[in-house]
């Protein structure tokens, strides 16, 4: 006997039909003599509907009622999933995030689980009940529903699973895994049986939508067995693990890319110490997020600092930086249109070259790299936009990643 | 200072424009510088929604996920509504029927209260919050969320006012008072300024739909004070009252009427002891409302026995009487197309040939009586559906009710 949690996302439990085929899925993990706890979301266009009215009526509002009126969503999926399960002659409740409880910080809207309760959900499931968890809630210390953000069922199913001890997290969602990358513009792309969590963080934080970047990030923390796979066939899906569990590593498992980057240059800043700090002090205190870096001395005693932020924060970053420079400096240019490409694999950190092999492969296909940024387990580089595509199937080939036509 | 509870129904908040209406109205009164909790149902449509989701799973759904699911519409009008009010510059907070907590027995589906502490949310009306409450739910003994059955928000309203000692409980809804009789009927019914507990409650299980009987109930026993009044103008309404509040005490107060009704007839019964409980016994034990009764013995050692019950009751009563009908008969007969009219006043207490006038004035347009049934505040008689308006307008007419040209 395993315990086994499976999680499944909007669309999956998106009308009436699609909740009932899905406690088909449940109940095959019962029949295979597993206790199974089960987080579900808000059916598709719930949670946009809600917020949209909350937002409708405020456009600042009160995040503690936003979390009351949007975590409704799940609540109802829980319950009629707990009906369905019930209907297929199975034991079921649901359970609201209050009721486990689930306990976050006060940080409402956007809140962090504290600890989690397993211990009424483990009596549950050793007494035969499928245990419907509605995701993405918890309670606040001020005893008022909390939520964890967008695409927080994910995080709460890997917490759950760790809670209550899972032999395995299973994310249903409608892709069905992890690819090297995204199969809508290399048709090569292949799906991986397994990858590392490391890995997977780079890839959910670079813009791979699998997995919430928080979730990953838990389940690499309590070492969660969490499998990626399809709500839509049978077929096996990409399991998130530790890194001894992966027999044959390759050198790169993927390639990862974010269309939402922008890039702000500072041309000619009049080179002292502090620069740097002025410009990226202001910007941290203004919460916004910058993601690479890159400063040029120049022989003139001037300097040229770019930095990258995301698209939709590019016009509140540009007021900061002019708000605050204080260095004479020639001009300050800005550039929406270019991409970030990243390739990565745990081999490279005993593997030299790696970075070599894309810089080789980015030239000779004419590609011209603004930013180089680089990490234990991936490197980074900002093209210009139009090469996205270009770019990112020279390095899947480069690497080896393409399927045997 | 007054404390005031409000409680704004369905159509009321059914949708952001209505809601951000509603929150004007709560201003306008917290402006007059008393304290408010406000109680709301589901926007209209919702539950409805939520109802037919559990029914498509499951006819027989288990009634603690539908609580789990159904109890969400209120939710969302709660926690919208505070944001709404957040937004004209007053501070409040939403508060479900678990935080109250509302404690209810474990009858999921239909809960009745059993006891709500009001001391957090008097706490927070003294701190010059609006408490704005999640109607029709509580939570039971098994610490999860229950419903009070359709119509329950405006018995959580009164239970409210009731917890928190309010001076008034107003009930907002899309009708501006209680009617001498259906305007749509009378258009010379005229809105009552007062009547009494007693009245309201005959009203209102006798098919007035303004408020939901238990609700009525509720307010009589805790004497709880209930202005009946329109969302969608500023008319003063009608106040359900205590008898000594009224000075000027009219001896009917209204007529009322209810479609639903079916009548079964059990012809030539051979007349010995225990045929009444015969029948009535298994009737009642499967949970069959029986409402008027009439036993008429013959010369020939035979009697008729008739008895009426809702129409949606009348197949399942007739299997029950047939299959525990021991006694010789001739036949049964059964009729839906009946209709109960009523005359309801606490002046007839004290005034006789209240019902002399009622029959007469039946009599006077040749409208035959079924049945009769009289109770210490009104007299009901059962007569054949066609007659309904012409009865009602005689009546009306009878008893002076009709308002001056």
């Amino acid at each position: 006997m395993a315990r086994i949690v499976q999680k499944f996302g909007g669309t999956s439990v998106g009308d009436i039909a699609r909740i009932q085929n899905v406690a088909k899925r449940v109940k095959a993990e019962v029949d295979r003599g597993n206790q199974v706890a089960v987080v579900v979301s808000a059916m598709s266009g719930v949670t946009n509907q809600l917020v949209d009215y909350c937002t409708k009526i405020a456009a600042d509002h009160d995040q503690r009622e936003y979390d009351a009126v949007v975590a409704t969503g799940e609540q109802v999926t829980s319950g009629l999933l707990a009906i369905a399960l019930q209907q297929l002659g199975l034991q079921a409740r649901s359970w609201a995030g209050w009721q486990i409880p689930i306990t976050t910080d006060g940080a409402h809207g956007k809140a962090r689980i504290v600890s989690i309760d397993g211990t009424e959900i483990i009596r549950s499931m050793e007494s035969g009940h499928v245990a419907v968890i509605a995701g993405f809630q918890g309670i606040g210390p001020d005893n008022r529903v909390s939520t964890l953000g967008r695409g927080g069922s994910d995080t709460t199913a890997v917490a759950i699973a760790a809670a209550v001890k899972a032999d395995r997290c299973d994310i249903y969602t409608d892709v069905d895994g992890v690819y090297t990358t995204d199969p809508r513009i290399v048709s090569a792309a292949r799906k991986l049986d397994k990858i590392t969590y490391e890995e997977m963080l780079e890839m959910a934080s670079l813009g791979a939508k699998v997995l919430q970047t928080r979730s990953v990030e838990m389940a690499m923390k309590h070492r969660v067995r969490v499998q990626v796979l399809s709500s839509f066939n049978d077929q096996p899906g990409t399991l998130v693990c530790d890194e001894e569990e992966i027999v044959e590593q390759e050198l790169v498992s993927g390639i990862a890319y974010s269309r939402d980057e922008a890039k702000v240059t500072l041309i000619g800043v009049q080179d002292q110490p502090g620069i740097a700090a002025g410009i990226f002090g202001p910007l941290a205190t203004a919460n916004i997020n910058v993601d690479m870096i890159v400063q040029n001395a120049s022989s003139d005693g001037t300097t040229d600092l770019t930095f990258t932020t995301s698209r939709s924060e590019l016009d509140r970053a540009l007021k900061v930086v002019k708000e605050n420079m204080k260095v004479p400096h020639r001009s300050i240019s800005t550039d929406k249109n270019v991409v970030k490409v990243s390739v990565i694999g745990v081999g490279m950190r005993s593997h030299a070259g790696v970075a070599q092999t894309m810089f080789k492969a980015l030239a000779d296909k004419g590609i011209n790299i603004h930013i180089i940024s680089t990490s234990e387990i991936k490197v980074s580089v900002l093209i210009s936009e139009e090469y996205t595509e270009l770019a990112i199937r020279a390095l899947h080939t480069a690497y080896g990643l393409d399927a045997a036509a």
